[in-house]
């Protein structure tokens, strides 16, 4: 039994871990931690727990004086604050996998590019592994520190993976417009989060300039040998969870729809979540599950590809990915725990 | 293991009931029978079950030549499809979930006053027993043919039931205020039923005339050994599951909202699915689950109650309640496949 | 031309004022006051007016300042914000239309219980008008401070009032059951108002308590000319806008549906935004304009009566019963500037 | 006093003709015809007219008979129905706005290459003006067949326009990410657009083959002055109204956000309905409303600019543009009647 604490249990993404670890077979929660919540019960804040689930969040301090108590820390906080107990917990001989922002970059400068504050442990960012599974394993295995990955980076490149990993579009080609649910803006009391805000209207955001930009460009770029750098241009639509990304890259030789189909299917052909269809995603085909759908179209007119995928912003782009990200940190079965189907309608 | 048929494994309903049973450790799924998709994928209609479910939807036809093959079978079909082949199955020694209304009221008299068609075969009501599992247990374990519950029931009735069993209230005072999603519509191409139609606003509907009051009145009458006349108001509300019921009635004597907890909660003390809550239900808390939270409030002003129970119309309102009642008949544990928490948000 | 000033432009009743005002060919509004927002544009709140409205919002303080230049004050604020500034405006001999609810109550008992504050002009309460203009016109016509009423008080007394004038139902058998659109929660940064909270789910809140009741207790006894106790449960429901108020009520003699149709069409026959129609009201048939939809059945069964309205919460529930109270207190057109129909879908 | 007659009154774009010369103090509407309900009542279909407009619609050979009594005859038929009537109304010196497909190619050819049949009325096309109304101003003033655009090409052209009259950006660059909200889908009684099946969810389809995509290279080819192909990708989304546009192009030289926003206000200077904003569009801003907003962003780490527009894809998307587009050809003010804001929230 793998013991496991988490930080910021009451958050989305948070949440969502509490979710899937409390029916996860080989995982023991030892405490759930709430900054907002300590000492109120997560079913106050979580109804769906009633009866299920009796503990109280803890505060942030009680949780640093239990890491001696569990072999994992689940860290979903704000960028920026899992600096210092990332360093307590891996001195302790804890593992972290941290669903922020704070070790997904290599680069202490471009971190502090773009999240505009100083990097709190650069030493630890050469250790740390990006933790996209499908595409990581061997070191993720391996590993004690995981960044777990954003979730428009997460859709977007398990949609455009293959074509760089086969050298089959224009590096500087690509272009990322992806579409979130409102559950990716957090459970922050802002009035631009509100129902009344949201509902009926769809907006890009952070067009540019979104934080999620250069974790996707390094690590296309580490597959492809060679910088890119990429448009992405997210946007917020109605509905709680799912992310759409519609990804677009001109051919560099003339493809078929089926042929390149072919070439995805082979290269996702062993992973369990990741299904290749004939017809085109659907956020809700995906939606509460750990599964990532790509389909794609090569437009002959163009000599584009657009390739789209879908994945629940909340699971295989948070909680989800990270238990199959501990799985297999901790040698268990990759998809233990994970192998529910999304609920229809 | 026991080897289940589905008829009309396509509608709401029915993919609910595929989706908990292919979870299920104690069944197996023979076949699918569907009337609008025999001869496609079930994946080719829910794309969620891609890579999971390699059936193809069957005939109604070949399902009947199927029965021999199967220990139950369930119909989700529109009432007035299920006499025939209830009649078959029995015959074959098949038990019958029937999730429509076929079978839920006594009378064939009132079932062609309410359904306006002639019942089509009244000898086998007196033996089809009516599966609100809380309160039927015994008579569940033992029958053949099981009447599952309407949605509305459901959640109606294991509010008002506690009242009913202890004389708490006026018997003719009982008013029902209920609220759905769209599901509870069906997967029927109507216009009413299109998203423009529905997103942003409220209506209510079939005020006065809804076929789920008779279901109602025939047993809460039985519960209170005295012949019960209700006002139940049926709403459409834009989100795609869940029922809210918002259950009013006189108070035969002075209670205090605790005290009248405490009935509830020693009503319900054995029920794994039934939560009585301090606070107030919202249907989101039970998406997904085959729970009923009920919470209360005693008005003192008006000497009136205002019992208030959510549930999800297409689980415990449908497919979950018919697993539940289906693994009573087959000696298993009551919860078995159905110990699944709502996912939030 | 009357020069009016709003107190509260940036919340949603607020919003909703500019939005009729700035159309009302009589009225010129000097000015848009907010606390949360002063020196910024509206606009940048509020994009829908790029290109229309130029104006900054003022502070509190400068908006009580420029009180000499104005005929009427709007005043959409938070409860208890309302008393210091409406004393001010009268002495100055400026009306005041108050959509909050410190005007409401005749007796500030009955606010000090409900609001659990003192009422800070408890002299004014003599004078002041509760503005549902379709039962008070001579009054309003007469008055220099106005009392808006609440959105699910409009709705339901729309709804219960001709059953009382008539003697036709039993004063205490009156349960109404309201549903809400979230903009009736306001544009305060909630994290019960979030998109992901609200959405695809409903509940009930404030059950026997909401603010609201007694308001329609005062009203509705000053119709049946005796007191009235309720039941009122207001329920928030995923959509931006509209109330649905659902009323029962034991008739105290026997009737139709179509005698009592008859009934109601007489009593609101010269009523320009109030419709009888044959089927049921749906919020979406009046969202965005000042009209209610009635609606009705009787139920033979029960001898209840089931009487159904609609409105938008927002026009007929607070600014656009404003600006038709405000027509009448300056001697205009009661229509003026509030004949636009819904826009559907 | 123009005398109009709609074909189609009862779908959404004509429903929206319908409320919109319902205002317009220059028209009046000689008949509503529809396929599907002829003979009821509009208000029986659309309950917000109760009150308000007392026709019944007539059926389409009725219409036919009565073209000798206007002076325009809308069209909002599914593509194919408008030839004969077309024909018809022309020869009898009725001017025609088609809000279908089937004047908008100039080449029979391409008609019959996308819609899949064939042409009823070539000799027609030759005359038809595309009627974007901001780009071609001068030629509807003189036409007496207008072919009213697409809800997808008015947003992306109006977007894209500024950058190919001023050779901003590579012709073939240009990628075109399209969002509707779901009326877009039309009035059906199809499954797809089913409530459960839209909510909830995003998806992209039609990919690389939407019938949109013809009409926007022709127009955008013949403003460039050479052939145009594009990538345009349109996706549904859960929300009633409303299109926003992603467009993606590299530009061809150095620019800044500022500088670019110059030319696109120089460009749209004169227009009433289109606002180029410093902001993002959000389609909430403009849903209800005639206006176009236009955002965009130069992003100089891949030197590609995204221009973003917003707008209601019943109104400047079909319906208002129409209107619009009828004001110039009958000599009326071309913001008559369409001078309503976007109503909040």
């Amino acid at each position: 039994m793998v013991k496991a604490g988490i930080l910021g249990a009451t958050g989305y993404a948070g949440e969502q871990l509490v979710w899937i670890l409390h029916k996860h077979p080989e995982i023991k929660v030892e405490f759930y931690a709430s900054h907002n919540y300590a000492n109120l019960q997560l079913t106050d804040i979580y109804n769906n727990y009633y009866g299920f689930i009796e503990d109280k969040c803890i505060d942030m301090e009680k949780a640093e004086s239990r890491l001696t108590g569990i072999d994992v820390l689940f860290i979903a906080l704000p960028h920026g604050k899992a600096f210092e107990i990332t360093q307590k917990a891996l001195g302790l001989g804890v593992k972290v996998i941290d669903l922020g922002a704070d070790f997904r970059l290599n680069s202490p400068v471009v971190y502090k590019e773009w999240y505009e504050i100083q990097h709190g442990c650069p030493e630890l960012l050469g250790e740390a592994v990006y933790g996209l599974t499908e595409l990581k394993r061997n070191e993720i295995k391996e590993c004690r520190l995981l960044a777990n990955p954003g979730c428009y980076p997460t859709a977007s490149m398990l949609a455009v993976a293959p074509l760089l990993k086969n050298n089959l579009i224009e590096l500087n080609s690509i272009i990322i417009d992806a579409k979130s649910g409102v559950s990716g803006a957090g459970r922050s009391a802002n009035i631009s989060s509100l129902f009344t805000e949201c509902n009926e209207s769809i907006k890009a955001y952070g067009v540019g300039v979104h934080r999620h930009t250069p974790e996707i460009e390094q690590e296309l770029s580490s597959i492809a040998g060679e910088k890119i750098v990429i448009s992405f241009t997210p946007h917020l639509v109605p509905m709680n969870r799912g992310i759409l990304s519609t990804c677009y890259g001109n051919l560099t030789r003339e493809f078929t729809t089926d042929k390149l189909l072919e070439v995805y299917r082979e290269f996702y052909g062993g992973d369990y979540f990741i299904k290749v269809i004939d017809g085109l995603p659907e956020t809700r085909w995906v939606r509460g599950s750990n599964l990532c759908h790509v389909g794609l179209r090569v437009d002959k007119r163009t000599n584009r590809v657009v390739v789209i995928s879908a994945i629940d912003n909340l699971i295989k782009g948070a909680a989800g990915q990270a238990v199959q990200n501990m799985n297999l940190m901790f040698g268990l079965e990759e998809t233990e725990g994970l192998e529910f189907i999304s609920m229809a309608p």
